[in-house]
């Protein structure tokens, strides 16, 4: 008889977002009057911005005509479209990143879930806590967190870096040393970052102890302060411990396009095995590119006209933020995050846990938002409210939460 | 300092159509003038059919605009492609198969590469031999195929069922019993296939031993004869032990469109634990649905205008095969397939290997094939010839060899 991956009956319930989605289905099936409003998934709502659509429909005609038909992409992404991330996302930075470090991808979700098949069975990772799931659980898939205990909501052989209002949301160095660091700058669930020099720091610390960082920029667009690192190669040092992945999703609006990278530079080494041949071996058998459609998508994106257009999107939810911000802070919470970042994170009043705010602002305000326990024991007595929302269903909500 | 996964280094040289791509390209250079035809990867040539770029169109405009703007797809896919699926897939074909068994992937050979990370470490798999590469390749990624034997070219902990012209390409029951069978029929790379109820027979073999099949249908559009059976729940019983995996790639010619979808029966279970339970899980956590334009294309599939654009689309290819069949019987050669699939499998003159075939070709006629032997060490002495090229090339192509 045929054995099954036994790791996975050790996930405890489903995917957050997918429990988040039951209820909300419960709640507005026994309540179809009640107009709900969704802050909770990290879901954008403004649509695509015309340079894109413009550069998709110019890709769906060249792929109706003999002349101009594209079948397989090349393995590792266009080239059009990775130099336009060298050019735009690195070099424009000084940092030093050669279009055939950047492998395009179907998004960042598939990049940080397979991004561990590379690392050995017995790699010791760390995280942040809270944090975005997908880091441990493709981990937990793979047999490398332990057991989990449902008392703590903690696995076993994970480290853990929690971040809370205590620390000021900054993860310390964790006393044991780690093999593989996932950072998620700026934050999710948080919605908080750290100073350019502390990741400094994060990059020296990694290089010394021999760890691999990977380093999740998602939400890099949204940063408004100054001594905030867009990339983590600002770092000196950066290029032979850390991996990099980038999404279109946010910046960009592409949660239904899908399209993201990630960057591993030749100088990230383990002994003398290139981590950029065994990502583009893995690349190349259990993968054939993203749409052609889609990555001409990806190059409108880097256009004059998308950058004029991505920069007022953007601004559009930032200022969303705000009025979360500002909502929730005149309503009586305590608020975290929402400057460099789409993230509000918010400390549940009273002694209530996340769940129980979850559904008591399901039941009372018709707002979604997503429990802080669901990223992590950390992040228990908190919660996440997302400025991806329309700006009017963002005015109603908070109106229905000043009004609790 | 961190560990790599060091099944990787057990894999020798590249994949194989990177290196192919690599000495066509050294030869391009070395011979500007000649004009080299390519009938190796299987790539398909023609553009995609007016229905389906309309329908693309019609999404790309929906992505602009703020009332139909669509964000993250379900998990598992749209319903209005998957109840397509259903219907048209199974439904017509007598099979009881449920939207909801039906998971939309960004392509086959994702799934082929990641079906294995629901299967325990240590489950035994079995291939015909010749093989697409992906099958192994993932599996000893996973560290399940034991050690490289560089003489045999074969894997120490891998079950090889030759498929040669001394048994017809028809693989047999192995002496040892699997855990896992992969299975791709009509078969890649040989072009052949088995009748119905000797597929009925590995149906029942498997759920004999408690094995499950991986089923690869990408081909199933060039079935011709009547007794092929077109999916493997056409079997009696095939809904307790296999998965079936398909590709749009060659029916629609999607190779740069990007999208496919795998069957996980709810009846396929190891005790019970659900299979597809823990398939809803891994799709869940590590991948976000293919882009919203791309599953409005495969819908349009399924359209009658697409249906019959795509029946004149098969059968153009098609009439290559039939060209390079005919052709090369002409030229003296032993060929085989080419009558249910879109793949050629011939005897190497002489005693020529599969690669100094490939040379030999490559250099006398400027015609790129791909080597039998780089889908496992039974494929040595045959050779691949597609017929995705345009019919122009076709021809062109089996004159130069007619000439040699």
């Amino acid at each position: 008889m045929f054995q099954i991956n036994e790791n996975y009956q050790k996930l405890p319930g489903s995917y957050l977002f997918s429990t988040i989605a039951k209820k909300v289905a419960a709640f507005s099936q026994a309540n179809p009057d009640k107009q709900i409003i969704r802050l909770g998934i990290g879901d954008v709502t403004q649509p695509i911005a015309p340079a894109i659509i413009e550069a998709m429909h110019k890709a769906v005609d060249e792929m109706g005509v003999q002349e101009t038909f594209r079948g397989y992409a090349p393995d590792l992404g266009y080239e059009f479209l990775r130099n336009a991330i060298a050019k735009n996302d690195y070099e424009a930075r000084g940092c030093d990143i050669a279009a055939d470090e950047i492998f395009v991808s179907d998004g960042a979700k598939s990049d940080s879930g397979n991004i561990q098949e590379i690392f050995g069975a017995d790699v010791k990772i760390a995280v942040c806590d809270p944090v975005y799931p997908v880091y441990v659980d493709s981990n937990v898939m793979a047999g490398r967190c332990g057991d989990y205990d449902a008392n703590t909501g903690m696995w076993s052989n994970v480290i853990y870096m929690p971040c809370t209002k205590e620390n000021g949301f900054v993860p310390e160095f964790p006393k044991e040393n780690p093999d593989v660091i996932y950072l998620c700058l700026p934050n999710n669930p948080t919605g908080t970052t750290i100073t350019k020099s502390r990741l400094q720091e994060w990059v020296d610390y990694a290089n010394r102890i021999g760890a691999v960082i990977i380093y999740d920029g998602a939400y890099e667009a949204y940063i408004s302060e100054d001594d905030v690192a867009h990339t983590i190669y600002e770092c000196e040092g950066a290029k032979t411990c850390a991996i990099e992945l980038k999404s279109f999703s946010k910046n960009a609006g592409f949660t239904g396009v899908r399209l993201g990278y990630t960057v591993v530079p030749k100088e990230l080494k383990c002994g003398d095995v290139s981590v950029h041949g065994m990502w583009a071996r893995r690349h190349g058998t259990k993968f054939n590119g993203a749409p052609y459609i889609i990555q001409r998508a990806g190059e409108a994106v880097y256009s004059d006209a998308g950058k004029a257009q991505l920069k007022e999107q953007v601004a559009y939810y930032m200022n969303n933020a705000k009025t979360i911000k500002t909502g929730l802070q005149e309503a009586g919470y305590e608020v975290f995050g929402g400057v460099n970042a789409p993230y509000i994170w918010l400390k549940t009043p009273g002694k209530m846990t996340s769940w129980e705010f979850f559904d008591y602002l399901l039941e009372n305000a018709n707002v979604v938002g997503t429990p802080g326990s669901g990223f992590g024991p950390s992040g228990e007595g908190y919660f996440r409210l997302t400025a991806f929302g329309s700006h009017k269903n963002t005015v109603a909500a908070l109106e229905r939460i000043k009004a609790l």
